[in-house]
């Protein structure tokens, strides 16, 4: 029995025994346990389902809304899917005995960098039981005990999930503990994770900014914080519009939910004549809502009425809105640096792109722009574990300590400096 | 004028604005100021030796003890070695710009993870003022502004001291703001200092358990906390004893005050008779004192009275002590898996030292100790950012996330993402 039902502080120190063992734990060993739970998820689908539909039973009663239904919900499709993604991720190479740098001193001695798991990871959630398997899977990859702690609507779907990943994972070899749940609901609970100092090495929390404020005002455990991402791209006077124009449109709407997605277009005023009549048309027939600034309604003015465009003033509030939806805020630049210091100004530091074929602007603006990923001539779209080669995340970090940019197996690791002479003492 | 007399909330603004030119400032420029503030100490020694004469007065009416007194002094030697140290940090490679890897994604973006400064770095500290120095010329080679906050009792000389680093850096092409120095003093001050979310990126106490403490209530910044280091020395059945003896003594006794000092013997039983009275006899001549488990005190009751040993019987609290004095707990264990339990159990997860000549065991430590640091066959005491070819450190992490272990110039830095397509957008 790999899943706890005791108090939190006792399943974090179960958790932090089992990660003792987990730290040593060969690759194979790991990767053959991670098919053992894809297995499992495919044999106990019947379980998955029907612990599942008591959560939607209950969701219904509670009238949560189609979208939040939608996210809860899982099928035999959703869970194949689910099993994929835990064979990917088995597939991918272990970070665990990375050796990160080494030297020899002068003295001798051999300094080796290795990466080696942090510990325990908590992983606090909302809504979607498939980031219990997810959570999971990297955590065990990376030699990381897990404890997860998911919303109360999916109370039931997160249980079968971490007991089968539990079992699977025990069954497999891997130790008692490694992965465990603290059901889901109160605030008590959430505050007793989150001061486990001895035990958990650090939170993660995936969820909306509500889960945020109240982790920050409780956590003395170390936390990574997932971003919430006001993107911007900026059109520069060399840009290539026709690159620019697909650029903007994909940045848009390819998914304008996502923390990736585009909030604010910048144009530079050289082109902002030619260029904005395009790219609003555009954008309005993708159902994209605009809120411009003075000089984009100026620049566009002498191109007549543009079809389909729901066009508004932009506010202060929207350069720093994140909306999440088909909606762009659009301002006209002088200049690159112009463009810099409104992105300083209103930006989370999450992905920023200049379109150019200038080399001097791209410099200033991959130099000037402090943000986890800055693009030249692409998409902002592209910040992703998945697409970075990281093979899989478990979320973006716009914080610069530890982990910026997507939070894939490396990022779930820390390190340790293996020393080795041969009698050496310090002079 | 490069010190701010303002509010700590101003000050930090304007260390942030500073830090944006300072991260695109070249290394040639960096070294430069670096260099200015070397001269500037010697040529305007007489005033900073003035300034801390002011405190020496107020402290020895204040009776704060011989030394503390000491650490507070400055005199001419000791200011030409804190020049001599900047010229040192001017000499280290930039890690600005370094790239720490990159890779061609299958869709043809280049994707850079590239080294960038944090921003502002505020570094809080006690007594020494040779840390106003030390501090900000790191800070400043790694392109981050500095915000100092030292202690009450060396006002005057911080002032003086940070004065002359702030004049000589703006004097060199380093932009106003990027050295200052709010007055110590008050715990109200630290608290605003430790909540500049918007401007401060990473506080660093240098300071004792009260200073963290006071740090970890308030603070809403990210902190690195300064290490304590409770470090063991694990000599082994297979140990060649006259290393072991050269190891235990030189983490011991070489400088018992340090974090990377030995606190704890562990000595494998079937060389316990052998060893102990040796190791032990050596320890006591160097003055050290000794608090022994029963079978310590069993293995060397054979050989009789050992000259000058001054010995106690170890208790629960001796093995979680960090006496940065001259006494060693010591104890005697079955197996290197006791020694790495003993270790886990009573560790500060920093510098850990096994001395064998089995290749087995000292894998066996190397994998299960969970520490910045883990020794084979060489004293702790080589934790220390120059020991490891990082040129300096500003102190040393026993944290697992972003820095473990010394603190150079790369631990004050953070990465962004550089990636560059030709029109790539996500499909």
């Amino acid at each position: 029995m790999a899943i706890a039902v005791s108090s939190v502080a006792d399943t974090c120190a179960a958790a932090k025994r089992a990660a003792r063992t987990l730290a040593q734990t060969d690759t194979a060993v790991k990767d053959a346990a991670l098919e053992e739970i894809a297995l499992a998820l495919e044999s106990r689908l019947e379980e998955i389902l029907i612990a599942n539909e008591r959560d939607m039973q209950l969701a219904r009663e509670a009238d949560i809304g189609a979208a939040l239904l939608d996210r809860l919900r899982l099928d035999e499709e959703r869970v194949v899917a689910i099993a994929h993604a835990v064979r990917q991720i088995a597939a991918l190479a272990d970070p665990i005995g990375e050796v990160i740098s080494g030297q020899r001193l002068p003295n001798g001695l051999d300094v080796r960098k290795v990466r080696v798991p942090l510990g325990v990871v908590a992983v606090v959630y909302e809504a979607r039981p498939n980031v219990t398997i997810d959570a999971a899977a990297l955590c065990l990859k990376s030699g990381n005990a897990i404890v997860l702690r998911g919303s109360s609507s999916a109370t039931h779907s997160n249980a079968a999930l971490a007991q089968i990943a539990g079992d699977a994972a025990v069954a497999a070899g891997l130790p008692d503990g490694c992965v465990s749940l603290v059901s889901g609901g109160g605030r008590q609970e959430l505050a007793e994770l989150a001061t486990q100092r001895d035990s958990v090495d650090l939170i993660i929390p995936r969820g909306g900014e509500g889960l945020k404020d109240a982790l920050q005002a409780v956590a003395t455990v170390p936390v990574i914080y997932a971003a919430s991402g006001n993107c911007h791209v900026y059109v520069d006077a060399a840009a290539d519009l026709d690159q620019a124009l697909a650029i903007v449109l994909n940045a848009k709407t390819q998914r304008p939910g996502v923390c990736n997605a585009a909030e604010t277009l910048l144009v530079h005023e050289r082109v902002a004549a030619d260029f904005l009549p395009r790219v609003l048309g555009a954008l309005a027939a993708a159902g994209v809502h605009v809120r411009a600034d003075e000089r984009a309604h100026h620049a566009i003015a002498p191109s007549g009425a543009i079809p389909d465009l729901i066009i508004e003033d932009a506010t202060d509030e929207d350069w720093a809105t994140e909306y999440l939806a088909p909606i762009i805020a659009v301002g006209v630049v002088d200049s690159v640096e112009h463009a810099i210091e409104h992105v300083a100004r209103h930006g989370s530091g999450h992905s920023e792109a200049i379109v150019t074929r200038d080399t001097a602007a791209a410099r200033a603006f991959q130099l000037g722009v402090d943000a986890a990923c800055v693009y030249v001539n692409a998409s902002t779209r592209f910040t992703d574990g998945g697409e970075f080669g990281m093979g899989a995340e478990i979320g973006n970090s716009t914080q610069k300590l530890h982990a910026r940019g997507p939070i894939g197996l490396r990022e779930l690791c820390t390190f340790k400096y293996l020393v080795e002479g041969d009698g050496h003492v310090r002079a």
